[in-house]
């Protein structure tokens, strides 16, 4: 099951307005995926795919990533059990982001315990800008 | 007004939990962005700001981001007038990804002209995919 996509079009009009999926990863192979809560809309996570990651999740229905700190494939909920059940997979104009509605199979998308990693508003403070909560619970 | 952002703390505490926004920019200076429709959740676009983008975007409260084709800062809507007006800014556990919902200011996101880059569904089709077009009115 390694990733066995078709090379991008270069053809600007086939690439945005066709119906060939031709993903186009960057130079480390990867490419960007973000999930969002298919309940809520919210964004719980953002993570990184490479070819067989991204053929994983299609085929699987399972959100799968490529983890650049591991070097290694990773099953989302695989140790902790939090699995990411893909409602729908989007992608962008020109093919090189993916979007995942998915459905948490648990309690916490996010490592720290909490249902998804942006749990923290960016406030303007003066010429600069603070962290301010807006989701406790976080599992220390 | 150059990004004059705070390095982030080697404390892994810190910059979990803590309300200091520390911004973590990748080897080429670049922070990934999620925009999403602050109306229906859904993600409109998906760009990379550079410190300076992120300042401007903190501080005017509209949508700033680094062009990586033009290799020039780009205020969304300076050519187009779609603007997008931040309602919420966040950031996620490691700060190394932020989160822009936004108010569209004219019709289209995407330079298709569509109101948001996402138009197309990934659909499994035997060992592989095909995209499905599920918002038409390309403007070509």
């Amino acid at each position: 099951m390694e990733g066995q996509f078709q090379a991008p079009s270069s053809n600007k009009s086939e690439l945005e307005e066709g119906t060939a999926f031709t993903p186009r990863f960057d130079a480390a192979g990867l490419i960007p995926a973000i999930v969002t809560d298919a309940a809520d809309g919210g964004v719980l996570m953002f993570a990184y795919m490479n070819a067989e990651a991204l053929q994983r999740t299609i085929q699987t229905g399972e959100a799968h990533f490529w983890s650049r700190s591991r070097n290694s494939l990773w099953r989302k909920g695989e140790t902790s059990g939090n699995r990411l059940v893909v409602q729908e997979l989007l992608t962008d104009c020109d093919q090189d982001v993916i979007w995942v509605k998915a459905k948490l199979s648990g309690e916490a998308a996010c490592h720290t315990g909490r249902p998804g990693c942006f749990y923290r508003r960016i406030t303007r403070e003066g010429g600069g800008a603070i962290l301010e909560i807006i989701v406790t619970g976080e599992r220390l």
